[in-house]
């Protein structure tokens, strides 16, 4: 198969890698948004969150446990943000775990609205009750 | 305990509820980052990633995979990304995972970086693997 994060598994193309045990390998994310971005990936292909069995999230949710514990340690931050990504904002279809460190004294305008314009949850409510 | 989220479960607050099992609930968040901005929460009080313990985590992965199915049949969202915080990012101190839908034809400049300044990751891995 043609994926790029089955080819890290592999070794076909090199990567940062932080961890690793049977199941999940965590990397670093070449195009970080923050210092010790990291991505944490099953071995087996899986594309997204519907398509993920539920023992490999679970070996996701401990690699998860520890790779916090990893970065807080060896890169002293402040917070930690995981994120997944599902449909048309997933960039790579092998489902990946975002790790995101965050640093108090480096803070910047990252807290933006996730689009354009945004309805009442009244409203939403109404649509998700009533369909 | 003063937790808001505690009160939400306990109907003590009111809330836009879309999911509820044995352990977990999902309501509307009422400052939304889009429309159908998702919280699910374990009905246990856990503070973050480190205090939850794993099977706990599993059903919130239960409640996720169930919840993203209700808010793509429901509101047609063409993306969804799942978000936790843990730390100095973290506004209340009970366990939550968002899910913000993603609209295509919404789109806005919600690409930023995490942080103000980024170093190259072979740096950030030297400091992982040598401390």
């Amino acid at each position: 198969m043609d994926c790029l994060f089955c080819k890290i598994i592999n070794g076909d193309i090199p990567s940062y890698k932080i961890y690793e045990d049977d199941y999940t390998i965590a990397f670093l994310d070449i195009n970080p948004d923050s210092d010790g971005h990291t991505l944490i990936i099953p071995k087996k292909h899986f594309k997204d969150l519907d398509d993920i069995d539920i023992d490999t999230l679970n070996y996701i949710n401990l690699s998860s446990k520890k790779v916090k514990k990893i970065l807080e340690d060896k890169l002293k931050c402040d917070g930690i943000t995981l994120l997944q990504n599902n449909g048309s904002i997933q960039e790579v279809k092998h489902y990946h775990l975002h790790l995101k460190p965050f640093y108090n004294d480096r803070k910047s305008l990252e807290i933006v609205k996730h689009q354009k314009y945004i309805n009442n949850p009244s409203d939403i409510y109404k649509k998700i009750k009533d369909n």
